[in-house]
């Protein structure tokens, strides 16, 4: 079975669309790599880029992406919205498990190795984070780019806060590149009934690991759209998969005597976190991705491409 | 986007492995065709086989299949448990909807009945049933078929019941074939918290359409391994989708005071089906398949295909 990822990178232009999307171009130019999704931002002048595949071609194509983002984008020209460090800012790399693939996140944080070397000899600073950390103080991503660009400056002189790879002086006009693995990421919203934004926060800090509540969620309480909404990020799909969030997300806010209205997902789901949500309503336990017409094709196809 | 369909042909050799697996043979052999199941029923002396692809894929493996059937099968040497009538018995022609492809009823009829002409050809006597019946009583698959092979020699002489193509005489060596062309169909059962068969019966006559329940729900009242289970085919997801089919049930048998316990699926389910209930389940409106990773990758390499 191949091991596929997907690589979630974020780069500092969301507004010149056809800067975006040459910089975009130097990905889906590259063989083997399917682009998911583009979400450019104007506000924090910021683009994700989705795309999967197999090693090999993912890695030439973040070579590709971060020697595009080199040529587009000039940092020191820029008015900086968003906190970045870098014109290629961070560059995840998430493991596709079953049934798409076996890989793990250990398989991850080596191709992100792997990448962030060949970055680096770009002559881009880079800082593994994520399971691809070299030290522990630099797993969190929020630590490693805390203050941005002008955070990783004060840092330099710091020998804890040395690049992992490229060059120790930080080029102002690349700036510096977070390279790293981290599992599969679901934002997942409900949206309560009432106008309440201290239900929504009250529910947000009874589900969330933080305070007490699920292991993987992390949940914050905001208004949007006039509505009171219960922001998810759900980290852990193994441990708290969707319906085991939302059921705790259904109780809490019953306990304040409302109900979620609906529900939202933001960007990709794998198709395992369908079935598991499948399995728990429709008490139909047995329901894999075997069962699933399009996965079975899908498998035949890469089976017959063996021939 | 290419039209997909599924077969789902029926043959009369359950037993011996040799001749199941080159009649299985026959189709995988066929260029373009994923073979996606094989069940072997030996008590029935009987096999389905469902295989995938697009039309002139489908039309090559069709023949394969009918001439391996022929073949392989001496239908006159046979102990007839199931009412078979023919050795390539029943070859149903299914469209496959998105996001697998944008194929309809209709294609699937057009398709059904190039396959029947081409097997004509071939000196076996096809019926035409479903979608692709030339005239109303030859609709359902239950007429067509009544009294197996015996029965189609004993409406030989009746003009409503020649053949659609081949000859008109049924050759006791191969029988004659049904191809039609239906719907999907979805095989799901429920297992009541009893060991009372009534109730099951009970809430079958409820949920069915033929006594007046929900549109597209054919249900009996089974017992199976000392466990009452409402057993369903849903013919039509699009009105009677699987969360409503089985609320029905879990309400009918609630009024009984009896829980569903757990169901099965028998078979596969399109992708679309899952979504479905994941959105009634998780208040999820916008659900789609651009949502799933996997059914996004799939299209993603269809495309790429292209260059």
């Amino acid at each position: 079975m191949p091991k596929l990822f997907e690589a979630v990178p974020n780069f500092s232009e969301g507004r010149d669309l056809e800067k975006i999307s040459r910089i975009a171009g130097s990905v889906r130019d590259t063989p083997g790599i399917s682009v998911l999704n583009l979400h450019s931002d104007p506000d924090h002048n910021r683009s994700v880029l989705t795309f999967a595949g197999e090693g090999e071609p993912l890695l030439r194509a973040s070579i590709a992406l971060a020697r595009a983002c080199a040529t587009e984008i000039d940092l020191a020209a820029q008015s900086g919205v968003h906190p970045r460090m870098g014109s290629l800012d961070v560059l995840p790399f998430v493991p596709l498990g079953p049934p798409l693939s076996d890989t793990t996140l250990e398989d991850a944080a080596g191709l992100a190795r792997r990448v962030g070397e060949e970055i680096g000899a770009l002559g881009l600073p880079v800082y593994l984070y994520g399971t691809a950390a070299r030290a522990s103080h630099r797993k969190n991503l929020a630590d490693v780019r805390r203050g941005g660009y002008e955070g990783l400056l004060a840092r330099a002189e710091d020998p804890l806060w040395k690049p992992d790879y490229g060059p120790e002086e930080i080029p102002p006009r690349s700036g510096a590149v977070a390279v790293g693995a981290r599992p599969f990421l679901v934002a997942f919203n409900a949206y309560l009934g009432t106008e309440d934004i201290e239900v929504a926060r009250a529910v947000a800090t009874e589900v969330r690991e933080r305070d007490g509540g699920l292991p993987g969620i992390k949940a914050l309480g905001l208004e949007v759209g006039g509505r009171a909404q219960v922001s998810m990020n759900l980290v852990d799909l193994e441990t708290t998969p969707i319906s085991v969030a939302l059921e705790a997300v259904r109780r809490s806010a019953g306990r304040h005597g409302i109900m979620v209205e609906s529900t939202e997902l933001v960007g990709l789901l794998p198709l395992a976190a369908i079935l598991e949500a499948a399995r728990h309503y429709l008490t139909l336990p047995n329901l894999g991705p075997e069962h699933v017409l399009e996965a079975v094709l899908w498998e035949g196809r890469q089976e017959s491409r063996k021939y």
